[in-house]
């Protein structure tokens, strides 16, 4: 199968490298634990007079490049290639790209190798890409057309209103058993 | 129509960019003009015992950010989204991707706008992205899977051993006008 990973919030802990980096600055409003956090855009879920400085505290330099892998990820993309599945990473950069883009190839590098980062695919719109199944955890990926992948949502608390299968880097392996290629 | 646009050599003038920088740090062996080129790497067409030179040549700090667009182009884009196609940018990082990665963000930034930055899809394997055309100076752009688009070149000295639809910001409309959409 062709799968297509997310970056953030899937295979880079995007939320603890946020939690870590706002509790550091000492900011009076406290950082919102991983576990109460229920939107998936995380400056929607801070008061709107601080949207600018979490958008600050995410696109300083060095955020992206410093953030710790999602315990399991990496393991998982060994063994999804040894399994002979083409994995590639479908990653969507945040406005303030000028950090953000290469410090995404950075930890890829950092993680997985150089040779990985020819595996990136940077792109706002997902649906373009083609793939058998996204691996994401953001609720609705949507975009110019109809994907051909099945979405498959990563498991984490801002998206446990959406219904259908939930990966997890614990129960991989169960819940890609029970897909099928798509055609074509 | 789903229109990917290659971004160096279609829109960005690379290749002059590279005659530019290459003349000015005054090297013993002369930049090769655009017009003697005759294989898609420039890198291939030095001496390879200046490989290390060319390549530094083009992933130094503003080379990518600084290139001219090529004449044209840019009124192109303008008159194809007003034709009602979906246009993006579809274009290969190289290997040294530390500059050049955020500076093909800035180019984009600087002379389409910071919106049309989210057009951008960043991809060493252009066959994953789904499309109608693509438009690109490399004379085969393979990949992973079996492209949806059809691969239209565009016209530069390098390239013209291929067969088919030629592509400039001179003849667009005529060549566009004979494709029809992909299916499905």
């Amino acid at each position: 199968m062709l799968i297509l990973l997310d970056q953030d919030g899937v295979l880079a802990d995007f939320e603890g490298g946020f939690y870590a980096a706002w509790t550091a600055r000492q900011h009076e409003f406290p950082a919102i634990p991983l576990e109460a956090r229920r939107v998936f855009h995380l400056v929607a879920e801070y008061p709107p007079d601080l949207s600018e400085l979490v958008m600050e505290t995410y696109s300083a330099p060095g955020f992206f490049r410093d953030l710790k892998p999602i315990p399991g990820a990496l393991d998982a993309i060994r063994d999804l290639l040894e399994l002979g599945h083409d994995v590639r990473i479908c990653t969507a950069p945040i406005n303030q790209y000028r950090n953000c883009v290469p410090e995404k190839f950075e930890w890829v590098e950092r993680h997985l190798g150089h040779e990985f980062t020819s595996r990136i695919v940077l792109t706002k719109d997902k649906t373009l890409v083609h793939g058998d199944v996204l691996v994401d955890d953001k609720p609705e990926v949507t975009g110019g057309i109809k994907p051909f992948w099945q979405h498959i949502v990563y498991d984490q608390p801002y998206n446990r209103h959406v219904a259908g299968p939930r990966l997890t880097w614990a129960n991989w392996r169960e819940v890609l058993g029970k897909i099928s290629p798509a055609a074509g």
